[in-house]
């Protein structure tokens, strides 16, 4: 097995795809579990010095010619209207050309095609291929697929089955990173050592059960000794018991609890989530009550001054609009953070991350 | 308020959207009355500059640099393949990215979001949102969502409901200022007591009451004093009462008319407009007789010699096939000017149409 | 008539539109038919030169700055994802802007517009269509209808009906042709009498009647004196008595075969077809014995060990999976081909192929 496991216990063993490149760097990106804390660091440096870099006209222009000899298709043939335009921009960020199959019925899969032949077929025209797809393990059955072409591309998922999510992880981690450094030289400073979740108390709320947001997110922060984590939900949709005992394997502090006006004030970031009722059978969750699970406006006096709101969205009740131009909101951020992150990930994946941090230092000392 | 209108009484009391930006250019351009004769005037020498550079090789390569650190939603939930088009090239024209979400049910409103939300969300990836929505307002509450973002983008509206539709009306009186003016230098000379419209009698064909096209084309035209506008329609389809007071006010030459025949050896241009029955409730209308409202072949003989023929396109059989090939169509020509228009637009809004004038300037000497 | 028969009988006589422009090249990519031989070996080779010269950054780099003055309008109202993925990579290597109308129930035809109209606005945004179409002869009728506006624009037809698909055969042709030359030199040297494919023997294998890529693809090899073809199908999908005339007259070698391993082993390349049971009114072809005219994986010790297996894709059961990841599996790379031949076509039609050709001549000396 060719990932980077720091626990090998945690990857089901039916998982033999290699992942990674010769000079045994990330090449496919599958699942969470393949970022290990220094990478984790290295690309939410990366996300911030192409965000800072970004933001000049000539920077910006320099960032447009870093793939704009390489070319990506974005195959979501699980709809998914953010994700989807969270990867094209960044691609447009990277002057990375893309296209797109979106609706799975028009591909020639009407004409008796299997998807393992549709997926070689469309590598042929691209350099890597991003990826959503609604079933489970899909994304690591191509990924095998294409190594075994002569022209082997590498491939991003962008969420597969109700499983895995990584680069939605990957940008959470990378907003709270933003919100808990001290300075901009904080975060773009290399230092092996630090961590800068130490000491912090995270809470995701809301339904912990089926969101893999969440899942996602703590094997991200599971790599950060001193982290605490509290899993806020009714009784019926708490975090499973895999991710606790994954915790506790990890000595990660965490704590489950089922009330969040009691909680908020103790808080250092937020992370609400909505009820996931599309995968009721028979609307059996509709009935919850989320009462004691919503970021009203009547909590607003608990939160502490310097509190990071964070929510993947879409939202629906659990999250105030009151919240909105707050400046603790950092909901917007988190998705333009998205598009940051998936950037410094595809720029990774072509091994042009570098010219990234080289053009940061050139142009930034300090 | 914070629109330009020569008349404030023009604008609805509810419109407290700022759409100006600090030093007081037009930032979110949502209406036709916000445009008064001087930036009219402006934007049409913008567009020809345009037109022209973009005809030599050099010249299209430089205007693709000119936003090309840029990049545009096109949120387009009111299917439009024609106008969506004219402002995806003219995005392409300047070198700007975009995406686009034109089917509302792959949006995550099916999650139970907002279309405030979505359009928030939105704005986090892009620098700049053109929307066309069936809503009347609705461009307008999202300009003023945007105004309450910390990172505020401009919005440019492609038609919102059936009151307005600014940019179609900006690309219909280029055509006309293109038609009228003498020679490219007269087109691109800069001389604001000029009035390249004094003196020209110009008729509107069709379904005068329900076509927005014409409303919004008569308040920019009412801004050139000198101008004869007649409105040649079936009663029952004439314009509406508000525009001929509106014309009053402004002290427009405009007569009613009924009859096309009658009037178009007069005219120096027609307007043609379709039967807009798609608003008919129960086909009411389809049974009116247009025949004295079509551009036929028989009239041929009374056409001036320097008559210009427009249609907003798509046509029936309002305007015959007859003079597709005649040098007075300019039909085929205002569809390509609303390219240039709209790249124009654009360009203003990002404050980058010095660019555009400088360049023009530098290599072409008139 | 305009085109290039090299057998003027070969055309139907309604045939009248101008293709060529005034300098005598093609100008509207319609027909097989119009390639001769000197213009396939030269495109072929400027698909190849492309081809390598991306392989490198800055050359890829280069590509991608040789149309970007120019956008073109990919109108596809019959779906067909990989011809227009394809279409859209080949544009994005030149560096060409696109944008598609592929659905055509939101264009305005809805409004009761012709497509006659529809393409002739769209042709006011772009420099090109690249167009496929459900109906016969409907890319000719828009070529004409082009030539008749005062700005002509070229189009290029991407299949339309059941009787042309001109850029498929030219891939074909090109991927056999990179089979048969001995090594690169030798696929990019200009020799106006070389003929590759002298006494190479290629099998046509499945359902002939239907398919009309066999029928375009003969086409064109009957300009290769010399050549064998083999028509390998069950006599109720043999190929059509007009393609045989066709061959007869220019005298080129073929042969009707009814079982596949007979005739496998003597073939330098197999170009597998798939039942085309969309053509089907009631199923008639469904219980068609196809076992002889599949390539199994029994088959292989028959194999020539440079043979090459080409198929247009999507397959079925007649192409062995087996053979997917075997050096001989052709069909992978004939779809990248077909991005490279498309390039080369779209180079020719706007007079820059010779820009590739003077670049891979600066850069590689052979």
């Amino acid at each position: 097995m060719d990932i980077r496991p720091e626990d090998p216990t945690e990857l089901p063993t039916r998982r033999r795809v290699r992942l990674l490149s010769r000079d045994d760097r990330l090449y496919h990106v599958i699942l969470a579990q393949q970022f290990d804390r220094e990478l984790i660091d290295h690309l939410c440096r990366i996300a911030e010095m192409t965000r800072i870099i970004a933001d000049a006209r000539a920077g910006a222009r320099f960032l447009n010619t870093i793939l704009s000899h390489k070319r990506a298709m974005l195959y979501f043939t699980q709809p998914s209207t953010r994700t989807f335009l969270s990867f094209a921009a960044a691609c447009q960020v990277l002057g990375m050309a893309y296209n797109d199959v979106r609706d799975p019925t028009t591909s020639s899969e009407v004409k008796g095609e299997t998807e393992d032949d549709t997926v070689r077929v469309l590598s042929q025209y691209f350099d890597c291929i991003i990826m959503r797809h609604p079933r489970e393990g899909f994304a690591e059955r191509m990924a095998n697929r294409l190594n075994g072409m002569r022209r082997t591309i590498p491939l991003l998922n962008g969420g597969s089955g109700k499983d895995q999510h990584p680069t939605q992880a990957m940008l959470d981690v990378y907003t709270l990173y933003r919100c808990f450094a001290e300075s901009l030289a904080d975060r773009v400073r290399h230092d092996s050592e630090r961590n800068l979740f130490e000491g912090k108390t995270i809470a995701f709320v809301g339904d912990l059960l089926r969101g893999r947001t969440v899942r996602s997110l703590t094997y991200l922060l599971a790599r950060y000794p001193g982290v605490r984590l509290l899993f806020v939900a009714p009784k019926e949709l708490q975090i499973s018991e895999d991710i606790i005992e994954y915790l506790e394997r990890n000595e990660i502090v965490h704590e489950l609890k089922y009330d969040l006006p009691e909680v908020v004030g103790d808080c250092d970031a937020v992370y609400m989530t909505r009820l996931q009722d599309e995968h009721d059978k028979d609307g059996e969750t509709k009935s919850i009550d989320l009462s004691r699970f919503s970021l009203t406006e009547e909590l607003e006096p608990k939160l502490r001054r310097d509190l990071a709101i964070l929510h993947p969205l879409p939202r629906r009740g659990e999250l105030d609009t009151f919240y909105d131009e707050d400046p603790r909101a950092k909901y917007w951020d988190q998705m333009r953070n998205g598009m940051w992150m998936r950037a410094a990930l595809i720029a990774y994946v072509f091994n042009v991350d570098s010219v990234i941090l080289d053009h940061y230092h050139s142009y930034y000392n300090y």
